[in-house]
């Protein structure tokens, strides 16, 4: 087996972030659900900026924000994902290699501009995402090295792949040189509505073993097996994965290994400013201490703790290093 | 005189801020002067963005600022700046436009790119400007519209504007109409080594009472009487301008109209985020509260509440809308 280059390499749709605050009729009115992840044209793009309030751009994207997470905790991390060759796509890619990850994905000369979300905070702190994809659709299976993925212990890959047709290819050949390699896939189901797109593939490849840890939150695990009953959703969970971790917001994080079932305690906040990341830092700390072999409780917890921070301030980004957050808190990292 | 269609109208140079946090040491690799605002050219600006951490992309610009902050106390209020048709280009006018501001200066079509100021944020909240001016040296006499000059309770400047060559006539040109419309003129002395590099025309400007009203901070005032003595500084000013505001960051601000000098409390803060935007908000507060014919006290502590509001959070524009800070401060607006 080649030697281990990198603890996390993630491959997901890069994207810029593009965030206002805003109030709950804001949402009424453009008749988004709130809390959720709606995928949206360029003349609905246009529609909400148009519309909504002055804002700040940020780099975001969901397995991107935990890369970013697992390279502001120490690990070796890198990125695959598409951006084009715009401002916006220049933006992305200098914060994610200014925060320390390897992100050699070619970008795209023509075609749709970098994607971008446009995420509205509301007074509570929670986020509601508008996601016009762009030159993200156009990752492909040519994409993915194989030398890269064959060298990561974990590879993470998000369920919002499963919406730009071609990157479901890529996130297949990934998994496929993953396990060829001896290493470890994981995927995170991203969004209760993705989850209800694509119920039956993401059940298949959690069956199948295609992926050998799964991340949910709860309402995401309630929506893969159509129930409103967490228990009854966590059971069967249990019984079709590997490894799963299922966020529970305030109420922590729960981490099923076969018949193990251990909780972790949400990490204490003052006030939740921007809910935009929680999911992503918390795989990116639970996925640094899974890489390092850590126990999954300790791993939990430093997912725990990224989650905590991120949602401190606005943006999905770290804005702390978090090795050093981490020894301030006593965790080993 | 025709009707009074904006409190305010700031001419001023249109940026995007591209903020990150940075240590000390950068600093010092990089040769900045903590706490100064340097221009840069393309380069420079590409070898800083370069070497920057993750940043975060935010309209600023010091008139700008000012400006969006007398819409969010309520103002009718509009600015002249000028951006490329690019994308920071949209970015900015988006920006200024959702937060209630007339904006109507063409965009250059050709010619360098939007103004970007990259901002590097110490621990301390302190912010440290390096200035790319790009498409703002292109505001020209012609930008200035006459009739909504005119129209203008307030034209407020800012010193900035004497870096690029020709916005010193467009300049010139706005205060012209200005007065000959019955209308106030103010101005902004914007930074230390600005006022290092115009000294002799600022003071003139003040003396030949081109300028009605002038903002200064505290080392800008010294920088101006070329003393370290602020007393000494504060009583020339007193004897050159008609009425100035002084402020004094922690200190809070002083207010001199002719014989009569007031002093108003710097507003409680919890924690100095980033000190960017302070000095353009306390200008928004007094500039609103001046326009309404509010006692200069009164305005100056208008001033104070918008400029705690802008430091305690990333970005030089405001997160809050003032109007309500205001109200639920006991503040008349």
């Amino acid at each position: 087996m080649a030697d281990v280059k990198f603890d996390v390499l993630g491959i997901g749709n890069a994207i810029v972030d593009v965030l206002a605050r805003t109030e709950d009729d804001f949402l009424a009115a453009q008749k988004m659900a709130k809390g959720s992840m709606s995928l949206i044209d360029e003349p609905r793009a246009k529609a909400i900026y148009d519309a909504m309030g002055p804002a700040t751009e940020i780099s975001g994207g969901s397995a991107a924000n935990t890369i970013a997470g697992v390279a502001s905790f120490g690990g070796r991390a890198a990125f695959v994902g598409k951006v084009k060759d715009d401002e916006l796509g220049k933006t992305f890619t200098h914060d994610i290699r200014a925060a320390g990850v390897s992100f050699n994905t070619s970008p795209a000369k023509d075609g749709p501009s970098t994607a971008r979300c446009y995420v509205l905070v509301t007074p509570d702190g929670e986020r509601t995402m508008n996601t016009y994809l762009g030159a993200a659709q156009n990752l492909t299976p040519q994409d993915v090295n194989e030398d890269e993925v064959a060298a990561a212990a974990i590879t993470y890959l998000e369920g919002y792949l499963w919406d730009p047709a071609q990157a479901k290819e890529a996130f297949r050949k990934a998994a496929k040189i993953a396990h060829g390699a001896g290493r470890q896939v994981a995927l995170t189901l991203s969004d209760a509505f993705c989850v209800g797109r694509y119920r039956a593939e993401f059940l298949d490849l959690i069956k199948t073993k295609t992926i050998d840890l799964v991340f949910a939150n709860e309402s995401e695990l309630k929506s893969l097996y159509e129930t409103s009953d967490f228990d009854t959703a966590l059971a069967a969970l249990k019984n079709d994965a590997t490894l799963a971790v299922v966020t529970r917001s305030e109420k922590g994080a729960v981490v099923a290994a076969g018949d193990r079932t251990e909780s972790v305690r949400a990490f204490p906040i003052e006030r939740v400013v921007d809910a935009t990341g929680a999911g992503d830092l918390f795989a990116a700390g639970f996925l640094y201490g899974f890489a390092k072999g850590f126990p999954h409780a300790a791993s939990a917890k430093l997912g725990a703790m990224a989650a905590a921070e991120v949602i401190s301030h606005i943006g999905a980004r770290p804005e702390r290093k978090l090795s050093e957050l981490a020894r301030e808190n006593g965790l080993k990292v």
